[in-house]
């Protein structure tokens, strides 16, 4: 019986399953497509390779040795017993930068340029000009988590010519000197009060967990621009919206600590608040899915000749 | 008595208004200051330097030798009988090609992103991913006009990584090299069928008069983005609101034929379309008051001096 991977990526082409499958058929894999997890399960249960995002799948392949996410978040993958026992995880980090940097811009000059307010305006067919407005041009930049996202954003802020781009992760180090310093957890108290632009690509982790709790949310300058587009854990979204009301701050948020946000949830009224329904990195780029499908070859390479994995996930640090 | 420098710019600063009366003293000029140009007229007739954006100022100078405009586009002031016999003009060209850009960049996203879309989602809401989305990476794009707005929007669409990025102006001369080549008029039939985006930041005169006329504009390709952040007239309006109705492009304009745009205008509720109230650049942005307050201060040494204005205006071309 030939080994078998399994994909379940409903929004891959034609082109990308035809590159996998032949691919697959190199390494001596039968390669199944689905669309829908509930269609894949049944073939899950003898797959040796997965590409999916859901842990369903992943649980029912009982002789699971890799399973590829074609996300780059993988909380829901990391929780125990998610994964069959010595089954390997990774992740299609390097899919998401340039579609996620190019959201950051577009929201973080939105909020700058008041662009919410100028439709209200030009919906009553007026024709105000006077609000003021703000410049990267110049603005202190603090970027929190230096990966695929996080330096991509910095490549394009940097055109914008910030009056300097800080970067956090864990350890300090600047990836290709594209930050003008990075800085470890530890010298974050300092830094927040020097930013007036605050970008979060963090992963879900229990080390990035509320980093920005009350406490550091309120160490921000008035005026000052959050914007999120990794994971809402990483907000205390109660303090946020407090700030945001208060008009302290204001924020755009793609991510939030319950996904969809409920209808409920006094976010959706909240002022100085711009949010999108978690899409600065999804699948509807074709550039993402190309991505997506040459970073799993690459790794489906790796794995068949058996190479490490180069998006390998650790799950104890969640990324 | 001492010669008069007229200041009709309400946006300065005291703090410009400082460093100007210290400037004009230095020369032995008397600076006056106004915030209304009705308020100005009586002082007016007396100056021999202007720095104002209303023609009417300049008319009612009878002594004047040079009016400086805090704008970028002359357009006001170049139709005959404007100016005073002998009187030169200038022009802020420096001071707007940072938020202009900034504009640029923020609107191209917003419409290759479906940010108006999305908000229409969130304002029910609603959590609906799936809009397809384009990215300004492998974005073929032609900038009209190379000047300081089309410069600085060439170095931060860069960072985007565009497939290519094409000039155009009247000599096809690629100015810093920033772009990846540049092309003359004659040569604009050949570009814009090859364009995904087109961003116009063009001056009024008669050479760009309708630049983009029916014909032109029919020859952009289906989906094909259009920024204008220049002037109206170089713009087949009613024709590009065919187009944008039809759903064959979708544009984002700061700049229209007549402005204010006029409450019935078909344009007001034509669909793929961002309006701005010509904010792209103005006098909000505080960085941009600086830029115009320092570029006078440089020419009125100039002019003090004896030496040639930087940003003298060729009335005969228009910018």
């Amino acid at each position: 019986m030939a080994r078998r991977l399994v994909v379940a990526v409903a929004q891959l082409t034609d082109a990308h399953r035809s590159e996998i499958r032949a691919a697959a058929t190199r390494h001596g894999f039968e390669a199944l497509f689905f669309d829908a997890v509930e269609d894949a399960l049944p073939a899950a249960e003898a797959a040796e390779v997965l590409l999916t995002d859901s842990p369903r799948l992943a649980q029912a392949a009982r002789a699971l040795r890799w399973v590829c996410t074609p996300a780059a978040g993988v909380d829901a993958f990391v929780v125990p017993g998610a994964l069959p026992r010595g089954a390997m995880l990774s992740n299609s980090s390097g899919a998401y930068g340039v579609t996620i940097a190019e959201h950051i811009v577009m929201v973080t000059l939105e909020l700058m340029r008041r662009q919410r307010d100028y439709d209200a305006i030009v919906a009553r067919r007026a024709w105000r000009r006077d609000l003021a407005v703000r410049s990267i041009l110049g603005c202190r930049t603090l970027i929190l988590g230096t990966g695929d996202i996080g330096r991509e954003a910095a490549v394009r802020l940097r055109a914008f010519r910030p009056a300097r781009l800080v970067g956090l992760n864990r350890s300090g180090y600047n990836p290709g000197g594209l930050f003008d310093r990075c800085i470890a957890p530890e010298a974050l108290d300092d830094a927040l009060p020097e930013a007036d632009l605050v970008v979060l690509c963090l992963p879900a982790t229990e080390a990035t967990r509320r980093l920005l709790d009350a406490r550091r949310l309120s160490m921000l300058h008035e005026g000052a621009i959050l914007v999120n587009v990794g994971r809402g854990s990483a907000v205390d979204q109660s303090a946020l919206e407090r700030l945001l009301r208060a008009g302290r701050l204001s924020a755009a948020l793609d991510v939030f600590e319950e996904e969809p946000l409920p209808p409920g949830h006094g976010l959706w009224s909240c002022p100085n608040l711009l949010i999108t329904p978690h899409v600065a990195g999804n699948m509807t780029l074709p550039y993402t899915l190309d991505r997506i499908a040459a970073l799993f070859l690459e790794d489906f390479d790796n794995y068949c000749a058996g190479r490490p994995l180069a998006r390998r996930v650790d799950p104890a640090k969640g990324y």
